[in-house]
């Protein structure tokens, strides 16, 4: 079957970072990326961070007639931010949440507000293909980072969703913003219990920043004191693919964006664009799955992995045990308040006047933070089992690794 | 291949009311639910509502040996109170979360603390078998059913999800508490979307309930009240299935237990289990879909589902609406009150006393009034995006259906 012909699939990928008035420049930006993908007509489109919905609304009429299917993904109290626009038709579609996402009460890193997801569009091409665009949590804080077991529960949790929801699909497409560097265990997780692979380190031609980074100190838009570390940039967004049955997937080309948008004074975000061409061709006999060929490695990083984990795990429990003694003070104090109402109206110690207005505020205070505790509480509860219930699933797949033959 | 051999397996299913000191005579329950599956010796045993993981523990002990593989899964504040015993190696498992699961403040109703989710296991038996546990949201009252856009909200999550990750196995059977009557719009959602099969109708033989029900006034733990509207009972517990590729699934026998478990005078649960022996066989050419044979009556059903969820999202609206006007007057208020204290330590009106004390009063209950009026409108707002994402969704469904030649 050398003889069929090939499909040249163009994908174009970016965090937008248009947040309503807070990022630089949106409008604009945005009128930006509509045009150039107007012009520049690729197959598909998976963007990330269009957390307007009239901004997505003002792509769609733009792009009507380039790409005809489009779909929104909508989560969370903010939004999911993801958005996907197609040459084929989209005839499915799926939104996964993960578990954890942060903490609500770390409003500076918004996380937690967005709902991050994975938005699944299943695509009737020559192949059924399924695109997956996706964001997962941010890291803020490269030493200290005390999100990355949530980033891993993530990980774990998206590259578990693509073992199951991909088999049906003869390519698998994934593209966005990983918020991490290629060598983080996450991405060493992902990539190897799933098999996807990198349209960067494939690439036959590559075109763009150096090392293929995507948040570099050349774009205006970056925060320069974050890259110190890394004079050259980091490469956290990606393009990711495999294929399952009869197929093979190639990488062409892969280019990212340097800076400016060709003709003009600004670049498109403060993230750089990915583009991946890739040839998928039918061949006669199944590609051999890319598991299975090095699970001694894959121990490896699922152990790492779940050491992570265990780590943030015991973490979580320490501050659900925090926030439950944080519980009992205020709870004493309310208390001791009753007590002391209950004999002042049965009439004992009316020699002093009794302190209204400090005994009330006092039980206000005590009731703020009784509330404050029990939420801290609950969500630390939820978020202990959510990285117990991941742990064992790692343990359950490291056993799966270790028994087979 | 007529000749190949017949894989019987025995499934038991069952909602458990095991929760920590609110259900009746728990643990003699679940002793007795565990000395019951060891002696049955099933090939599949699918739990709910075992909240306590120590009760899971010790059904875990006492099966280890009948019952070598079995998964608890974590979810939410109390749990998903989700388990798996299986005679099959259980070779990977997914939890799924619904989007959307009741109101955190409506505490009697205790859905949303659950993180009702479905949890995957998937099996190596003859023939790769995923089976599916789950528990959707309680109907609390049948007449004016608040939770019905939720629940809808949950099959039809739950019906993308099964097909979604359904396509790689060769056997799909699901077991659990839908919360929903035969009848009702989302099993015939769940149904149609999915191709699942009821094994109640299937069913080449049935012992049990009259009409297969699963909660009846026979039991000594229902509460009648709930049921004077079904003298007989009513069916919520199913046990559906769907056989993928090349294999077929016949449903021999159906059975549900009648109230008190043999030789004891007390039932297993307020629910009855039910229990399938299915046959599994392969055959030579690819059993057809049960999809696409009516998709005229499956695109009503998902107008009506999309009806359904369309009055949830304009309720969901209304109720963001308000949640948003209710922080109006505490806001108001609190402004008034500032400007009032620095009216005061600016040297005005000290002719009279400054009423501290019902100051201080009003503002703790006007900052208690605006921070519960912005949880609403948060929760509300991630509401609706749910709502209308699934009303966006099933919208495509709808489009896909229609344009089927």
């Amino acid at each position: 079957m050398e003889g069929e012909p090939t499909l040249r699939l163009r994908i174009f990928d970016l965090n937008c970072w248009a947040i309503r008035y807070l990022s630089k420049r949106r409008q604009e930006r945005v009128r930006l990326i509509g045009d150039t993908l107007r012009q520049e007509s690729f197959d598909l489109v998976l963007l990330q961070e269009v957390w307007s919905e009239q901004d997505y609304s003002d792509l769609k009429v733009k792009l009507s007639r380039c790409y005809p299917f489009s779909h929104y993904f909508r989560s969370g109290v903010i939004g999911s931010g993801l958005c996907v626009f197609s040459k084929f038709p989209i005839l499915d579609t799926l939104l996964y949440q993960y578990s954890l996402n942060g903490y609500p009460y770390m409003l500076q890193h918004g996380d937690w507000f967005c709902g991050k997801s994975v938005g699944v569009t299943g695509m009737g091409v020559t192949a059924p293909l399924l695109s997956l665009s996706l964001q997962l949590h941010a890291e803020y804080c490269r030493d200290k980072d005390a999100y990355l077991p949530h980033r891993l529960v993530q990980a774990w949790e998206l590259a578990q969703f693509i073992r199951h929801t991909s088999k049906a699909a003869d390519v698998v497409l994934l593209g966005g913003d990983l918020n991490m560097h290629p060598e983080d265990v996450g991405i060493r997780l992902l990539r190897g219990w799933t098999g996807l692979r990198d349209a960067f380190a494939e690439a036959t031609h590559f075109e763009g920043c150096k090392n293929g980074c995507t948040l570099v100190p050349g774009n205006c838009f970056t925060d320069k004191s974050e890259l110190l570390p890394f004079p050259l940039g980091i490469r956290i967004d990606y393009i990711l693919y495999k294929a399952i049955s009869s197929y093979t997937v190639k990488c062409e080309e892969l280019k990212t964006t340097t800076g400016p948008a060709p003709g003009m004074n600004i670049p498109f975000s403060d993230h750089e664009a990915v583009m991946a061409t890739l040839h998928i061709q039918r061949q006669g006999q199944p590609a051999c799955a890319t598991l299975g060929t090095a699970d001694l490695a894959l121990a490896d990083v699922v152990t790492e992995a779940r050491t992570e984990v265990g780590v943030g795990l015991r973490a979580a429990q320490r501050q659900r045990y925090s926030s439950g003694r944080m519980a009992v003070l205020p709870l004493l104090l309310l208390l001791l308040q009753a007590v002391a109402a209950l004999a002042t109206l049965a009439g004992l110690g009316t020699e002093q006047p009794f302190p209204k207005l400090s005994f009330c505020l006092l039980a206000f205070l005590a009731l703020g933070v009784l509330v404050l505790a029990t939420g801290l509480h609950l969500f630390h509860t939820m978020e202990v089992k959510m990285l117990h219930g991941t742990e064992d699933q790692m343990w359950m797949a490291l056993r799966a690794l270790q028994e087979r033959p």
